[in-house]
């Protein structure tokens, strides 16, 4: 049997009663139970032909030596939220170690075939996602995250000096990608998409970028009874407006665009607000385009502050550029999922992942997405069907097969590389 | 000289030098600063021929016979906001005794004229204002004031104990309204119609009636990358849309009516609102249009909600009637306005004042309203043109004069009483 995917469910299952509890799954990473989904996971691969080895940011890979040293890898993380699902991370690694059973069997790889779990990649105890990832990509800035605490006051370099790994030579984890030709990565969705289009697969275009600011609207506090209407110079009236125009922002340009939280001050019942704080988070996958929706969003909270005869002031809380997957690898994947279910769909994805990472150290990247039941992520109830499973699985061993013989096409035609 | 309104300023003046300090006035009712007031005010009473009284309420009453027990009464209340302003309250007592003044000057008016001191109209220290007024128009709850405290743990009964007021007598003070004809009050406006008008006098029509609730509409918390805009069930947006609606809602029916505050949960900016909750405030002259207003808000919630697929709920904080002015003592403060300053203008008072409470016994009422600047109240700023204040204490003796003939044409034609 070449590849097995009802293993896979049983070995999802076999984690989730490791490694959850009534909560949901409980594999913080850095923890002793983290820690015991890696050995379980070592134990797994000791009975395959593959070198075992931890890089100095704690990644986990597993490397199938193929006919050449140019490598495809496939991805994912062990590591969960607290009360997280039994799917997000771990589904990825389990698909992949079936890839490389099935692999293994067929005898020396083309191509060197890896799998690697990354450390970290959820940030649940420190706040710093995708981790383990940006330091093999080389995005990781050490300053920015030296002083980085958990509840207990405990810091990043002291938790990973406790797991046996050098917080300083995290950087050197960049070397692992040096051989790097495609990498692939099979998630859950995390949203409705595929579940309102009543299918189980979809080829990711890439991760949206992010601009995340505040905005807030400075106007005159006045008696609620002895104020005329057009006397008012009112905070809220100005986000009001906001909170319609992010749905009109997005019918022009595409993306998502969210008022998370608004806060009124002096916020009590016999006052017109006289200051309004929203924060926005704009999201789209074409960098062109998002700066111009953050720009759009600007001159309509301006236009609003004017309407009002109120000031606008804005903040800025984070930033990361979109990062598009490889043209290439996306009509793999799309061709992959029409072999196992007949018919596909391209999305982007909201949600970073270990991927956005990959693509951006340059290495051609893709990903698949299995639906998600209710849209349902980081939560015990989080779930997707098992015959979607089943499809993911097989989906993602014929893209990496397709994907292997994409590296050894463009490897004999150098001028395409 | 039949009134001298300059001693009026000047006893104003008096008053902030012996109750205020750098941050405004401290005339807090039920405090050594305020009984240093009434004191003071006592004294000026002593020179002048009539009874001075408190009454089981703790208001202060002033009362110069005239030939018959048929009464009209001037009213105000010395007790202030902390860090108050000047003249909020005072200015009505201090018109009103020079208005005793000039009467007294004149002998024996044709119907007998009272000056009241109401007892904490403010509420500052317990939460509910008009305490006094509202004892005496029969309106106050006894049950429903019992408990209250202020910082310290002191309840509103131990308070007034200690100030010599049994709590259980507080609705004795209505006998002191039994031979009321007329009751007339000058405030400062605490808004900036007049201002706006560069007008110096106003004749209220009465004082607003309020209804306060709640709104919370509850829609679904979804992640802000991956949760598509249509999918979104935002309760943000439908509190956008009331923050507009608000003033399309004064457009087509008058009035005033504020959005004082908007909480939002869970308020992250990594999600779409699940639910957010406002306060709306909303207040007509006119009852049958004051409820016409809650019902087409509560109609306009109910249409956001639908739109963006969330439920809404309505919750009660406050309301209470509109209370109009009587019509012919509203002409008669007209025509002395004029006669004062050429030019009069009507207009609604937002705050309540004791004038309402005393126009919910039955009483026909008036108020006077004289400019504030900036429309600022309840602060050490608050402020009116001195030259405005003179011209307030000269209409206020004409509408004295006007009422007083009033009320004895009134008594000499019995059909309409």
């Amino acid at each position: 049997m070449p590849i097995d995917p009802l293993r896979t469910l049983e070995e999802l299952k076999e984690l989730r009663a490791l490694t959850g509890d009534e909560h949901g799954a409980q594999r913080v990473a850095f923890t002793p139970v983290w820690a015991r989904a890696r050995a379980w996971l070592r134990e797994k691969l000791a009975e395959l032909p593959v070198e075992v080895h931890q890089d100095p940011a704690g990644n986990l890979w597993a490397t199938l030596r193929g006919e050449r040293d140019d490598a495809l890898l496939i991805g994912g993380h062990m590591d969960s939220v607290p009360n997280g699902g039994w799917l997000d991370g771990c589904l990825n690694v389990l698909a992949g170690l079936e890839v490389m059973r099935r692999a293994a069997q067929e005898g020396t790889p083309p191509v060197t075939l890896r799998l690697v779990d990354w450390a970290d990649e959820e940030g649940a105890r420190f706040g710093r996602s995708l981790l383990g990832s940006s330091a093999a990509s080389g995005t990781l800035d050490l300053e920015s995250v030296r002083g980085l605490r958990d509840r207990d006051g405990v810091t990043l370099p002291e938790a990973l000096a406790s797991q046996g790994i050098d917080f300083e030579r995290l950087p050197e984890a960049h070397a692992e990608l040096r051989a790097a030709r495609a990498y692939l990565e099979l998630h859950i969705e995390q949203g409705p998409v595929l579940e309102d289009l009543d299918l189980p697969l979809g080829a990711v275009l890439g991760t949206f970028g992010v601009e995340r600011h505040t905005i807030t609207w400075r106007g005159q506090a006045a008696h609620s009874g002895s104020t005329p209407m057009n006397r008012r110079r009112d905070a809220l009236l100005a986000a009001g407006k906001m909170a319609q125009e992010v749905y009109a922002l997005t019918d022009r340009h595409g993306g998502v665009s969210t008022i998370g939280s608004a806060k009124t001050r002096p916020g009590i019942v016999t006052s017109v607000v006289e200051e309004c704080e929203i924060t926005l988070d704009l999201r789209h996958l074409d960098l062109a385009t998002l700066t111009a929706m953050w720009e759009d969003a600007r001159a309509a909270a301006r236009r609003f502050a004017d309407e009002g005869g109120v000031t606008v002031e804005f903040g800025d809380l984070w930033r990361i550029d979109p990062m598009p997957f490889h043209p290439e690898l996306i009509e793999l994947c799309d061709e992959a999922i029409r072999e196992v279910c007949g018919v596909s769909h391209r999305l982007p994805s909201g949600p970073l992942h270990d991927a956005a990472e990959v693509a951006r150290a340059g290495v051609p990247t893709v990903m698949l997405f299995v639906q998600s039941l209710r849209g349902i992520s980081h939560n015990r109830i989080e779930d997707t069907k098992e015959e979607h499973l089943v499809l993911s699985v097989l989906a993602l061993d014929r893209l990496a097969t397709s994907a292997t013989r994409w590296i050894t096409d463009r490897l004999a035609a150098p001028q395409a590389r």
